[in-house]
């Protein structure tokens, strides 16, 4: 892959591993000096630039005072075969904050440079090693919090959209040069044999287009989550429906040490999907709702809301009040009218979506169901499919299907050639951009800012 | 080295790295099937079991299903080059807290168990890679926070408390041996020979602990650093004061990112020395104390205080009547009388140990001097010497110098070889406790529990 950025020649540190306390510490170096920087505040059995690539040598950190600063384990990766194609190094210190900044000091002493945010990936990058959606799939990778999350990102890790999205390039560059070979031809008058062929094209192009747009939705709710609002009247048992709820949810987190700090209170997966829970309680129905406190925080999570769960009192009823206000907010379809307390009395099922019994828990694998339709609807995307997640890319994906659809209409108004391909062409580039086969520094700097230090 | 404990026969995983999100996160599988349960969930261009030591492997892990985890560097250690001397492997993956735990439940599922806080440490003793005075260093050095503690920590995994201890150690066998050879000789009923030599020896050991004991306040020191009680009339700067000392302090604090989170806002490092400042504010001269609120807190954070920085007006004078309160509290040894605004009044210094300006600095140096003297006396320990930072080290060193005590006083009292002899055993087995020689599962449990996980 060629860029029209500079290539990088200085060399970057930067602590890789999360920040704090722990048993190993990793500090990551790359760049073309990377082994000298690091054989001059190393002493080991042998030097680092006398060994081979992905071994592993013990020996100290020592610094210009001779003090030893401490033992390490160091990794050596001879470019091209480092994560960013550069000669890289890994030093695997005791895990101390302390000794994690006298080594990077040293090395900055060392003209080795600080790294930037996503500094790492960047280089893979610009080196070839990983396209664009590689690249932010890896910081998708890091923080994603749920089965699905983690699934859809390495999807997008391993290329998927990638080589879909490659390949509808290719066909474009195809269909262009067919228009071109017809512009070279004008001036003798030969007819516009392809005509069918290229406009087959387009619809084929425009159509994957739409496949992958369709996605996004999907693509969004695996990596980011679904908002619901849990909305009713008091009494209806919503505190119990959440408790319920989030006991279950408990019970799937894992015992692991170390990986249920960053547990929210009001999350929940279900199959892998994150449900994110926004309690209403400040929610009234009728006129009240202007007037008490809270109320704004409330209609605002209704708005926002990707699913409205609208509980009920099967010993009441449905509340047509409150319903209608909910329609006032958001659309009947993000409404899921859900029926509480079915222990106590029967219910007539047609007025909603799912009867559930916070308090023993039935019906509650049909309601976790209904969630799910809801979030993802029937859409069934297998883990092979092109899933599209990432805004940027749908935002790509969209300029180009507005371009082709320019392309088409030239094509069905008889325009000269020159004005389909301006349109392909740009289509092209709108495609590019998604892989990075376009792009800019401003992209870039964008894109890779998001990511932590050291990655 | 040998231990009575049964040797380790299962293989253990834990997340190495702190836990969180980063770029990288390591984990760390040890015992003799730690290659072959790696080996079951990746799929590199090789197998880890045909992989020599200390090389590093690209591959997937992949769970039952064929699924993939993540994209993973393997990093295989063969016994005996390893931390913990066992087949040990270490996967490096990307640093998502999911994808970690999703890891580690595959290990678990294949007949690895989750270990123990210090369990890879406590193998690495059991298999005598390092001793107990080592293994407790590699907490230390991990929870070192300034250049001091670094250093004793550092001095102590180097062995040097260990080389002295076994050395004096040796020298209670050699002792013990030539009394064991009178004992064989007794009925014989020769002559009491070498007496004289075995008390030289018994004196020359116990002047040798005597100096290890006393390295204990520094060792402590140095390791967890100093408190300071910073006390004062209302009105003498001692607000100031505490805005000076922290922001030069921080100036002193690398920028280096992910290292500063746990900064406390009360703790100063003078010389690579720690230095927490307890503000007293609520502490009134005379009747007062006990009427204010917080005087409790004020009195104990006095009492317990390594250092009582006594901050006096030189408009005012020394508060005579809150230092004769301060001696009611503390020893007169611990207090540091300072007068601060020589800015603005000339004072006489002999009533004071230093005399300061927070308005200007003037003096600060000066302060930061006697603070350090205070705090560590003349005493000066070279980077070479054992020193005593360990309050378990300290109490067998205590216990050995009680029985050597109680040798010579048989020694002086003419009382026949057994006596000696079971005394210079039990100093013996003593110092044997602080490098782990003689040792039970009781107290490596209590040592090994203070790690944290993956250590």
């Amino acid at each position: 892959m060629k860029h029209l950025l500079s290539q990088n020649e200085d060399t970057i540190v930067a602590l890789a591993t999360p920040p704090g306390i722990g048993a190993i510490s990793i500090i990551r170096v790359s760049g073309p000096d990377s082994i000298a920087a690091v054989d001059k505040i190393f002493k080991g059995r042998k030097q680092i630039s006398s060994a081979s690539t992905h071994t592993i040598h013990y020996g100290n950190i020592i610094d210009d005072n001779d003090e030893l600063i401490d033992d390490v384990l160091v990794s050596v990766f001879r470019l091209p075969n480092s994560y960013t194609g550069e000669d890289s190094i890994e030093i695997s210190t005791h895990g101390s904050p302390l000794i994690v900044q006298k080594i990077i000091s040293l090395l900055v002493d060392n003209e080795v440079r600080l790294a930037e945010a996503g500094e790492f990936t960047k280089r893979a990058f610009l080196n070839g090693r990983i396209d664009l959606t590689q690249a932010e799939a890896v910081a998708d990778i890091i923080n994603s919090n749920t089965e699905a999350s983690l699934r859809g990102a390495r999807n997008q890790l391993d290329g998927l959209l990638s080589k879909k999205v490659d390949e509808l390039r290719e066909l474009l560059v195809n269909t262009s040069s067919l228009i071109e070979l017809e512009l070279d031809f004008a001036e003798e008058d030969i007819e516009f044999m392809s005509i069918k062929e290229i406009l087959a094209n387009v619809n084929r192009i425009e159509k994957e287009i739409d496949d992958l747009l369709a996605s996004y939705s999907f693509g969004r709710i695996i990596k980011d989550g679904v908002n619901v609002a849990l909305v009713g009247k008091p009494n209806v048992g919503k505190s119990s429906l959440l408790n319920y709820l989030l006991k279950e949810s408990r019970a799937i987190v894992s015992e692991i040490p170390g990986t249920t700090r960053d547990i929210i209170r009001e999350e929940l997966t279900i199959d892998g999907i994150l449900f994110r829970l926004f309690d209403t309680a400040g929610m009234r129905a009728g006129k009240d709702i202007i007037e008490i406190e809270g109320v704004n925080r409330s209609r605002e999570a209704v708005q926002n809301a990707d699913i409205v769960l609208f509980l009920n009192d099967a010993t009441v009823g449905l509340s047509e009040d409150l319903f209608s206000e909910l329609l006032g907010l958001t659309s009947a379809e993000r409404i899921l009218s859900v029926v509480n307390k079915i222990d106590l009395v029967e219910v007539e099922s047609e007025s909603f979506d799912a009867g559930i019994s916070a308090k023993t828990g039935e019906g509650i694998n049909i309601l976790f169901h209904k969630l799910k339709q809801k979030a993802i609807g029937t859409q069934n995307y297998s883990e092979k499919s092109a899933i599209v997640s990432n805004v940027r890319h749908y935002d790509s994906l969209r300029k180009a299907k507005t371009y082709l659809e320019g392309a088409r209409k030239s094509i069905e108004e008889k325009l000269t050639g020159e004005f389909i391909a301006v349109d392909l062409r740009n289509a092209e580039n709108a495609l590019g951009e998604v892989i990075g086969k376009v792009t800019s520094d401003d992209i870039l700097n964008n894109i890779f800012s998001k990511f932590c230090i050291g990655k």
